[in-house]
């Protein structure tokens, strides 16, 4: 089952063309991330303590169909898409009221280590990633 | 010839990570094309006063390589990939100092009138750029 | 009663020093007052349409006391100080879950005409800020 | 002598008031702050290491005087108001091409360790500020 999140057009997200400026719509699909993690007991910040990696994003991707404008609420909805060897992608989509598709596209992390430097997943995280992401 | 910005991390860019966070690269991508509309003398709002039109994204990509830092000088290398019937593709790079690419991707702009429907660029907006773009 | 959201610290609102930076807790200031014309039926782009008229902030004041950190909640309380003739004062604290308070202020907002110039608040308005908003 | 530096506004710091958001003032102040101890060779992150301290806003004051919109240069004015014993206080001005002051007001800064607990400023930084900041 998908992870969905609802969240509001803010004043500070539109931009003088009167929509969602384009790179909140990222910012968005990462809090619904955030959120996933912390619905598996795991905050972004625990990752690192408990596996000693970090999660940044190696890869992202995203496509405008419709504008969000200031006062919208729009749902997030994340799936799990694939955990490779050092990576886990998730595809959005953002959602607004009336149906239509705002934005959808990806976004692929990469575990690293304190030097930045790509390391395996430990097992557990992609076991626990892959049961609770679907 | 590529067009070319230097821009500096500030601290609100950076995460509690200690780098940038990942979409303030398409933010500055932005601002490199806004420089770059602003040197052929025709700014974002002017656009839309001068052809009726708006160049909103409709896609961007983003690969995220080596992290920028607080402090961090980068530059924004732009180069025009593509002027379709209705959209504008560029291709970025932000490079460090030490010349390693930070981060690299496309954005992909699409006109579109007062409704937000996609219209045919003007041939003499399309051919300044197509001029000027690369 | 005050008025009362609550917010969670996302990972782009931290810095580099590991807490929010201190701009976004205007911002949620401001997320509160919106949701707060919200509730009275009367968002912040109503207002221009029903009245003729914008609510820039004229003044900001921000006091930090405690850092908030990624993935905090905290709740955003907003009391009503003073209505003026063309103006309208709130009051806010942004307030830890162990009880601490991490942020006060306040943000006074004028009315101000298509030209950005000051006029007075239409009394219907005003009586209906000083209603709800205690 | 001020210290000064020049702005411009970007696409994404403007809001569908069709003006700068006016948190954006207070980023380009710190900006400019930045850049001031940048120029004094000491950036916000070398302070830590130096002299093993952090230097977190504990007060902002921002009033906002005319609006600034998308494309416009502005300056930002800041001069050290004070030295205090723990605190530094700067004010700032934002001003616009035509001459007008398009927001003012002031950030104090604190002197914190790494408990996030008030502590002394180092004789030497408050004396360098003080002579470089004037």
């Amino acid at each position: 089952m998908p992870f969905k999140c609802t969240f509001r057009v803010h004043w500070v997200d539109t931009d003088v063309a009167g929509v969602m400026h384009f790179t909140n719509y990222l910012r968005y699909f990462e809090a619904c991330e955030e959120e996933f993690y912390r619905s598996i007991s795991l905050p972004f910040d625990e990752v690192r303590n408990e596996y000693g990696l970090r999660l940044p994003r190696v890869e992202t991707h995203c496509n405008y169909k419709a504008p969000c404008r200031f006062n919208d609420l729009f749902d997030v909805v994340m799936r799990l898409r694939e955990v490779g060897q050092k990576t886990i992608t998730w595809d959005f989509e953002a959602i607004r009221q009336d149906g239509k598709v705002a934005a959808d596209g990806y976004i692929k992390c990469i575990a690293v280590d304190s030097e930045w430097k790509a390391i395996a997943l430990p097992q557990e995280l992609a076991k626990l990633v892959q049961e609770r992401g679907r």
